[in-house]
């Protein structure tokens, strides 16, 4: 039977502020990408995020971003691999000191915004992020886009790359994303999506905008959930997944 | 032979603001309270600390605060203990992290300011910081003054008490300090301060404002650093600690 | 014919975080409590909404606060005097020019969260903010409660006291607020605070909790509108004024 | 008789820290460029910063930053311009209310670091600074070097522009600074700097790096504070100029 982890960015409050509903979003994915406190996240949010992903069974990965509170991470900063060496290790422990007092644990890494944007491209800043990883715990995984810098960079630095898909992003032929500012980068209709990715997972295949036949093999599917149409989209992947026979399971539990 | 162990506040800087002469003191003492970036310090500060620390044989402690840059964790925050239990997984966690990936560890905590004010007398607030530090790690020491809350809490949770006393600060007869706000609460001799360390480490005794022999056994001796006086304080007590045939050593570290 | 005031919090975002339907509730208020930044609100939210406010014939006040972005000024902060002063000077001055660039002026001051709680009872807080006000703009009026310190010290520094009541809040039989953590304290059907606060315009008289009756006469009326069902309120509230005659008008505006 | 400003940056602490002998430097120049909190500065150093100023006749100008306290403005930020307009509107009306409480008025508008550096090159950016400050004060000057975006952009918004140089800076020999990452971009003979600055202003001449003379002819030279010997510089700059008969005087002040 065929298996697939589904992530979404969680935990991403601040104080009094939230985005999205973490709760409803914490019921349909098998993978939490939790903020440390850089670009959203706060120890009080990422303390309950832990709890309620624990208790859900739902495996935590850090989202490190830039130190970006006011532009949420979404704008590039001009920092040095050292700099962002240190950020990584500093997020990433408070990340796991606090899914330890939840009683779980960080299974895996994956940049937020323009961090990963950058990262996926640019092999210096990978291996920053990645070396900080390694350096803080040598059995994380890394879940990126195939063929990216930051999944080259798991490999050399003896991290698992783990492969991760868009549900909603429309693919070039080269199997690249469309630009966000491009008309049509973004699905809408969740029906659309809900058989995309059900084809990516079942059938390894993703049509890209000029019509090519993409082969994908993702190891986990993100969705958004900073919406509620974004929450019933990922509420109706999940069931067509299902339908489809294909079994949803974090991508960090090996398989017995 | 008697020993000891001096400790002092370390890595207080933000960003391009340094506090005190961190490379000077790192020579005088034998453990760091390392700030933890809700007070002071920032990963790239925090890093830099570890690794000064980690080659100079120099133990580090989690010097954990409310968070309160503007107010350099000197005002007491009405945060609850849920709020404060998360906050100090959070900072212990990020320490631990960069502790870590400079090849060391960190071997206790230390609340600052207004945080280890508070702390000491109230249970409460003594019992969050407690817990939250054994759920991250429960081999970790706790250091504070002798008979306060936190050392009750740390004994109750099943960390190690670490007994300190302060260098430069006047006891009143029932061996508190004398509050900063009176005349005559910090000393400033060195000569004065340094014999005064002295007969703590070797007699078991200091000498309190009204004349009354107040028996001390500290495991360790709090100096500060935060202004070139205080250096060539904290080298005096050094010095005079050798001479009188003390050995310096942090607390952490079991003897052979 | 009467007239009266709604006054609500708005900008109360901050980056990417959002906080209630400002643009609805532009459309029911005729004064904007702007956030200055402190406990919400930045730069370009504050230009945004003094923009909309504008346009709409809505008058601005600056809603100071405490420098407690991550407790969104809910939180009691142990400042100074002089440091309030210094805040209430910096906010003041960001959100004056902010609306001067937008075309419109700061018409008034009222304190948010817990430094309304504070300076409403506390007669030094109460003069660090309003002289803070005076400091900058003489011609800026004070709203808050009846007998309020903060309506005292705006007399005393020649500022003009503007009274303010609450629509969804029970009051005590002496006139003051019955405190959030009592049951009933909060008012939640939408008819029943609609009723009340024509009662209060029209007849001056709102019913406490324990049956007195009590004479109110409200320049301006405090509604929210962090939640949908607020905004449906504070519409509802003023559909009833309207139909019961009342003229809507900001209460800085001078009646011609 | 010859006269001339000078300017430096002042009030660029943060909360318990602080960057630099502000007391010291408040005494040899004639321009305070006050740090506004984006970069560095808080309310209670701008107020504080804005009292000794008037009371020693320095003129102050707001030193306007990227929103970067833990760069120091010294990162180039991904802002729009419409985000950079807002940030330096809310700037400089916090600092013009701060002057304004200490008995003074901003005088003039100098961006800070990274901005500075942006702005003098970039159109659209030095468009959006000016904008704002011609939108909260039409009576600003603005400083910077000659020939920049900047003071173009001041003229096309109808603000005045002010021409400044460098004491301790080499020129390239069309004029523009020589790149402090090379070797010998930086001077540091006080005696050197000061016969320079002299020169400069009395003779409107100044040696580029290949020996080729420069015509200068600036309204305001800065100079450093942020170390010991920086003040020592500033204070032999101002000994010399007074020594050659040259008048120091705020530029923004109109002579009799």
């Amino acid at each position: 039977m065929a298996t697939v982890d589904l992530n979404a960015d969680l935990g991403e409050g601040f104080g009094a502020w939230s985005m999205g509903d973490d709760d409803a979003l914490l019921g349909v994915v098998t993978s939490a990408n939790v903020a440390c406190g850089f670009h959203a996240g706060d120890p009080q949010i990422m303390l309950a995020t832990c709890r309620v992903a624990a208790e859900r069974g739902v495996a935590i990965g850090a989202h490190v971003a830039y130190r970006d509170l006011h532009g949420f991470g979404r704008r590039r900063l001009p920092v040095t691999s050292d700099e962002l060496y240190a950020d990584v290790v500093y997020q990433l422990g408070a990340l796991r000191a606090a899914a330890h007092a939840a009683g779980t644990r960080v299974a895996y890494v994956k940049p937020h915004g323009e961090l990963y944007n950058a990262a996926v491209v640019d092999r210096g800043l990978a291996d920053a992020v990645v070396s900080a990883c390694a350096a803080v715990d040598p059995g994380l995984q890394v879940l990126a886009l195939p063929a990216s810098q930051l999944l080259h960079a798991a490999s050399a630095h003896g991290l698992v790359p783990v492969v991760e898909s868009f549900a909603d992003r429309a693919f070039l032929a080269d199997g690249t994303l469309v630009p966000r500012r491009q008309p049509g980068s973004v699905l809408h209709d969740p029906g659309e999506i809900a058989r995309r990715v059900v084809r990516m997972v079942a059938e390894h295949r993703v049509t890209a905008v000029d019509g090519t036949e993409l082969e994908v093999r993702p190891d986990s599917v993100c969705v958004h959930g900073d919406t509620p149409g974004a929450v019933e989209i990922a509420r109706r992947i999940r069931t067509e997944l299902i339908a489809a026979g294909v079994e949803l399971r974090p991508f960090s539990v090996t398989a017995a």
